[in-house]
C-alpha cells in the first residue's frame, strides 16, 4: 500500500433538506480524515456555509468552479458550487424537489470527475428517493443511477461495519423475486466482485463465506434445495477459479462468525439477510460500497435523517467510515497499479 | 408477581453425548438459580455424576425414582434416574442412538410430570436430531415432539436474548414455503400467543412490533405486496382485539429497535429474520420459548456442542437464562391465577 499518497475524493452533498451537509462539516473537521485524504465537496456553497454555522464545526467554506481549482489547504472545505439550492425556499426536514434535483446534479458531476480521472473516488451522502422522483429522476437510489452513469453491467451492494463485510446477491426486489435470483451465474459474479473489493480493502487472500438461502441452509434438502441446485455449483466454480470460498453456511450463524473475523467477507442471498445482520451492529456504523462500477464508490449507510436536519446533532460516523474506506481502497488500487 | 414462590422445574438432561449434562451441573451451582427455583433433572444419574466430575461444579448427585421424592436440599442435584445411558458404551462428541433414545425418554417423562401438575415448567437441554432419528423417533426437534406430547394445535417459537423477544410465523420450512405461510390467520395467532407470553414475562401492556416480509417492507408495494395483502389486515385485527401492535416495519430496523427496548417483542415473518437478528447479539445468550403449549417450556438456544463434550468448558449461560425465564413465567402465571 502506498502510505504516502493522499487520495483525492469527491464527496457529494446529498439532499440539502436532510442532515448531509451538516454531517460533512463534522467529518471533514476530523484530524484523521484530514491526514488520510484530500477532498472536495460537490454541492452548493451557500448550503454548506449554512451547515457549518449550524454545526459550529472547524473550517471555512471556499466556493470553486472546477476540481482543478482545489488547493486542499488545512481548515478549508472546498465546494464545487453548483448554486442549485435557494436557501430561502429550502424546506429542511421535508421532501423538496429542488433538493432532489440538486442531489442528482452533484452525483452526475462527481461521477464525471472521477470517470475523467481528475479524482480517485466518490463518497456519497444520503439522498431522498421521493425528492429525486418528484424532481423527475426515476431511480430507486444511488446504485441504479451510478450504474447508468458509469454504463456498468453487473453491480453488487456491499455493506461494511467493523469486521463484517457483506455482499448481496440481490437488493431491492421482493423476497419471492430474490429467491428466483439465487442462481449460479449471479452468485459467481458477486463472489468475483467481492474477492476483488476485499483485496482493495487490504486483504491479500480473502476468505469468503457464502450463506445458504433456507433456514439451516436447507438441512441437506429437507427444507429447500436451492443450496444444492444453485449455491454449491457457484461455490465450486469460484474455487476452480482460485477463490477461497466456503459454505453454504446456515444464515443465522455465518454473519456473526464473519463479524468475529472468521471470514473476510460473507455473501448474503437477499437484502435482509445481510442488512439485518449488519444493522444489529449499530445503525450509524455502516458503509455502503458499490461493487462492479469502473470507479470506487462508498456511501453512508443511512437515510437523510430529516428528523435531525438543521439541528447540528446528526452523527457523522458512517460518513467518516465511508471516507476512510474509500481512501484505503484508492491507495491499494494505486499500489496495485504502481506494481503492474 | 409472587416473589416468595420458588417454581418447580423439570430440567431434561438432553443428549448425553453432548455438553448438556455438564452445562446443567454448572447452571445449578449458580447462587441466583438456587435462590430462584427448585429443580429436578430428568436424566441418567450416572451420566450426571460423570458430568459433575468433569466440570468440578459444586454439588452432589442424588438419584430418585419419582418427582415426589425430591427434597430440594442445598447443594444436591436430584435426578429422576431413567438409567438409560451405559457410560461404557457412550461415545461423547458423536451421534449416538442410545443417547437419542434416552433424550426422547427424558422429554416424554418431563412433559408428563408437568402436564400432571406435579411441576410448573419444563426446561430442556440440547438434543441431536440425527441421534433422535437414528433411535427411531422421527421429529425435527423439541417443538414438534412437545406439540404432539401436549396435543397442542398451534405453536410458535419465541427467541429471547437481552431485551429482544422475537416470535416466528414459521420456522423449519424452505424460504419459499415460509412466504406462503405469511397469512393473516397465522400472523394473528402468533400475535396472540406473543401477547400472552410477554405478559407472563412481566410486561403488563406489551408493545409488539411486526416485521414486513420484503426489504423496506415492500416500499409501498414496489417490491412485494404481502405487507398490504396479509400483514396489515392481521395487525388491524389484533388492534381490534385490544393488542398494542405496530408495523409492518422494515425487517432491517425492527429487530435492532426492539433490542434497544423500543418494543417488548417483535414478530418475524420467517426463521432467519429473527434468528439472524438474535444471534448477532451473541450465540450463547439466547433462550428458546415454545408458545401455544398448555405448559411453560423454555430451552437452551444452542446445539449439543459436541466439540466441547467431556471437556467441562461449555458455556452454561443459555441454560441459566432459560431457567430464569421459566421461573419468571411460572411466578407470573401463579400470580395471575392467585388474583383470579
Amino acid at each position: 500500500m502506498n502510505k504516502e499518497y493522499k487520495p483525492l475524493l469527491a464527496i457529494t452533498m446529498g439532499d440539502a433538506s436532510g442532515s448531509g451537509p451538516e454531517i460533512i462539516t463534522k467529518a471533514l473537521a476530523e484530524p484523521e480524515i484530514k491526514a488520510l485524504c484530500r477532498s472536495v465537496v460537490i454541492g452548493d456553497a451557500a448550503a454548506m456555509q449554512a451547515a457549518l454555522e449550524i454545526t459550529g464545526a472547524h473550517g471555512e467554506i471556499r466556493a470553486i468552479k472546477e476540481f482543478s481549482e482545489a488547493l486542499f489547504k488545512e481548515g478549508i472545505i472546498e465546494v464545487i458550487d453548483l448554486q442549485n439550492i435557494d436557501l430561502n425556499l429550502l424546506t429542511r426536514g421535508r421532501v423538496d424537489p429542488m433538493a432532489g434535483k440538486a442531489a442528482y446534479e452533484y452525483i452526475k458531476l462527481a461521477t464525471e470527475i472521477v470517470l475523467a480521472g481528475q479524482c480517485d473516488a466518490i463518497v456519497t451522502s444520503a439522498i431522498n428517493k421521493q425528492a429525486l422522483n418528484k424532481a423527475g429522476y426515476h431511480y430507486d437510489g444511488h446504485t441504479q443511477l451510478l450504474t447508468e452513469l458509469c454504463d456498468a453491467s453487473e453491480v453488487a451492494m456491499m455493506l461494511v461495519s467493523g469486521k463484517l463485510r457483506v455482499s448481496h446477491v440481490s437488493t431491492h426486489v421482493s423476497l419471492l423475486r430474490a429467491i428466483e435470483l439465487v442462481r449460479p451465474e449471479r452468485i459467481l459474479t458477486v463472489l468475483r466482485l467481492t474477492d476483488e473489493a476485499v483485496r482493495k480493502m487490504g486483504v491479500d487472500e480473502p476468505r469468503i463465506a457464502v450463506a445458504g438461502l433456507n433456514p439451516h441452509s436447507g438441512d441437506g434438502g429437507l427444507f429447500g434445495d436451492e443450496e444444492i441446485k444453485y449455491i454449491m455449483p457457484a461455490i465450486e466454480d469460484a474455487r476452480r477459479q482460485g477463490m477461497d470460498v466456503m459454505g453454504p453456511f446456515p444464515p443465522d450463524s455465518v454473519f456473526v462468525r464473519t463479524s468475529e473475523g472468521q471470514f473476510d467477507a460473507a455473501i448474503a442471498m437477499y437484502h435482509d439477510q445481510g442488512h439485518i445482520a449488519l444493522k444489529m451492529l449499530g445503525i450509524t456504523m455502516g458503509v455502503n460500497v458499490t461493487l462492479g462500477l469502473p470507479i470506487i464508490r462508498t456511501s453512508v449507510d443511512h437515510g437523510t435523517n430529516f428528523g435531525k436536519a438543521g439541528k447540528g446533532t446528526a452523527d457523522p460516523l458512517s460518513l467518516s467510515q465511508a471516507i476512510k474506506l474509500a481512501s484505503v481502497m484508492c491507495r491499494n488500487r494505486r499500489d496495485i497499479s504502481d506494481n503492474s
